[in-house]
């Protein structure tokens, strides 16, 4: 609980409901007859509707970005370091939508919501859905908004894969895109990462084919191993080691497996069991497969110069040293195929040694860099008006 | 089943039994009051007893290091490149002796062995045993063999960390020690790793706290999924693109989770499930406990050098470009800490982008150098005779 709300926050939001009748269709042939959109805002839109920001969440993320849902929740929403008033972000030029995907499990219509047919949770039978569809659904929150055009769209990790694609799915609506620690598509290894935690929740008995809901249980054994396995891949090995080098719990080895003993274990213990509590098992492997499939340039002989080629948007595209999850050479391929295009692109590596977790801390290089460039994005919205 | 066994083969070779009934006091304070290894030996003992090379080997390694147990044997031992007639380790010049570790699973006594007292499997009740453990057992193998002192002690990955424990816990016992692909302690990310996998095994329903042997089940579930996720860790990212990409099984995506999409995955799968076979999940979780628990520096101020003073060996130390498990700068630890102390230390970086499995490959580079610093172990053996 936040004892006194920061001036720089957005303060107390209350999440809002959008309901769609009108069925969407999607990547995997399916059709979602209708569905519910959960989102926040901060700020105000103004009169031209030209200062709208839309937020893309990444894995376990949600469309709780910025402040707090009470004075009895103890952190803020995922992203509160980067949106507020006068931060990178700011809530005083911009209104901001910040959403749950479908597939979520916060709110959205997703595995763990009612389907109208069976009156029972989705569960497996949620459709695999895509980056792409995500950008329909929110093309569609767009218009029940009055927001003919984002001044940008703005996403770390797979939250970069739907301003990217954003960017290209509609580029008549999408002045800037925001490009953070992401890739053009999912490496081998990073597909593999993906697959040994979708088989540790698949290969839970408590799984029981998606349907646990029924059984009153959790795969919590295979999410904790999922989430455990992610935050590997969120740290680098420098972060890791300057958090925790080979402390001991207990000073000294106690010669048995009962026990976190390292202090790298205890906290990826720690990371996997409060994941359970606030995450879904067919959402995460959702969630996954949308990061493996992501790959714009396969729909043009894998040339992603021809799949920006009608990209109109200006990019900031951002990496950090030390992320090997979305390593910065992934996100050059992205500002080559710009380049290569001829389309404005800002780019920025930042020093750090977080890992791929540093897009959502607070570092200096990153931050500054990252509102100057809004600031800009929000100048042109001046002069719009 | 090879047709026909190559000429620089060892050819067929059958493992031996040595039987230990002098208690073996261990690190971890219990005694194991009497057990076996299983080993196997190549080339022969000369009269002076000095041409004797031991084989360490790695977290899933065992003493079928060279040759064929049968005719019908699918494959050679795992260091077949390595160990043979005009090879690195050449047969017809040494006497090489190959061992299972105590607490592995192909033969020494470990927990799918008989535990006396009990007349049942050891299981959980076998003790967490140490780097330095197995080489007081090894020191032990080589007085029943005669052998005084190895020309050389070599060893790949946990393999190499025995090589570098041997040089200091027995320094007038080690001519040359060659350690390839290892580290003289793991990071904590090496440590999450293997943490990961441990949770695995531990989580399974059908690890029963490691009594599975009476339940007719082995944890197959957990074991996958460590297998899985250590051959990420054995492969370069490079080196699965190259080997995989994101090349699809079946041409187009399927929208589901029953079938392995990725060839990438495909191929975990196949590690995965083959190592349950002929693997034994306490004897995983042992090994695991060996790979974090070594730090020879810990009892010397966490200095490397202070540790290595009182060695005698000469080192060849090698590491791979591409490995990420163990990086090159992990190797370079081990020869500066030896350079502080005017050691003898040869020191070979190949370039491969094989990742941390580059160490069991045919690679030129590697062979030849190896090979070039081996004829010089055996040229000093000859001096001797």
């Amino acid at each position: 609980m936040p004892e006194k709300i920061a001036d720089d926050s957005v303060g107390l939001v209350t999440p809002q409901r959008q309901r769609f009748t009108e069925a969407l269709h999607l990547d995997c042939g399916r059709d979602l007859p209708e569905y519910e959109i959960i989102y926040e805002t901060y700020g105000q839109l103004n009169a031209q509707a030209s200062n709208a920001i839309l937020i893309c969440h990444a894995l376990s993320g949600d469309h709780h970005a910025a402040g707090y849902h009470s004075m009895d929740e103890r952190k803020p929403g995922w992203w509160e370091n980067c949106i507020g008033p006068g931060k990178a972000i700011d809530t005083h030029r911009f209104f901001v939508v910040s959403l749950n995907n479908l597939g979520g499990c916060k709110g959205s219509t997703g595995p763990n919501t009612i389907n109208p047919e069976t009156n029972k949770p989705y569960g497996p039978d949620f459709p695999i859905v895509t980056v792409r569809d995500w950008v329909e659904s929110q093309a569609r929150l767009a218009k029940t908004l009055g927001i003919e055009q984002w001044a940008a769209v703005i996403g770390g990790s797979l939250g970069g894969m739907q301003a990217l694609q954003w960017s290209l799915q509609y580029p008549d609506k999408v002045r800037h895109a925001v490009v953070i620690a992401a890739a053009p598509k999912l490496s081998a290894q990073n597909i593999a990462f993906n697959e040994v935690a979708r088989q540790a929740i698949l290969s839970d008995p408590d799984f029981h084919a998606g349907h646990y809901y029924e059984h009153q249980v959790v795969p919590r054994r295979g999410l904790i191993l999922a989430r455990m396995l992610g935050h590997i891949t969120y740290l680098s090995d420098d972060a890791m080691r300057a958090k925790f080098g080979r402390e001991l719990r207990e000073g000294t080895l106690n010669f048995g497996f009962d026990e976190a003993e390292f202090q790298v274990e205890s906290y990826l213990h720690y990371q996997g069991r409060s994941f359970v509590d606030r995450f879904d098992g067919n959402t995460y492997l959702l969630m996954t497969k949308a990061l493996d499939y992501f790959d714009p340039a396969s729909l043009h002989e894998h040339d992603l110069a021809r799949a920006l080629a009608h990209v109109t948007a200006k990019f900031l595209v951002i990496s950090f040293t030390s992320d090997w999850r979305f390593s910065s050479a992934r996100s050059r391929e992205i500002v080559q195929a710009l380049l290569h295009d001829r389309k404005t692109v800002s780019y920025m590596e930042v020093n750090a040694n977080q890992g791929h977790d540093a897009f959502l801390l607070n570092i200096p290089q990153y931050i500054n860099g990252f509102k100057a460039y809004m600031e800009h994005v929000a100048a042109e919205v001046n002069n719009d008006v």
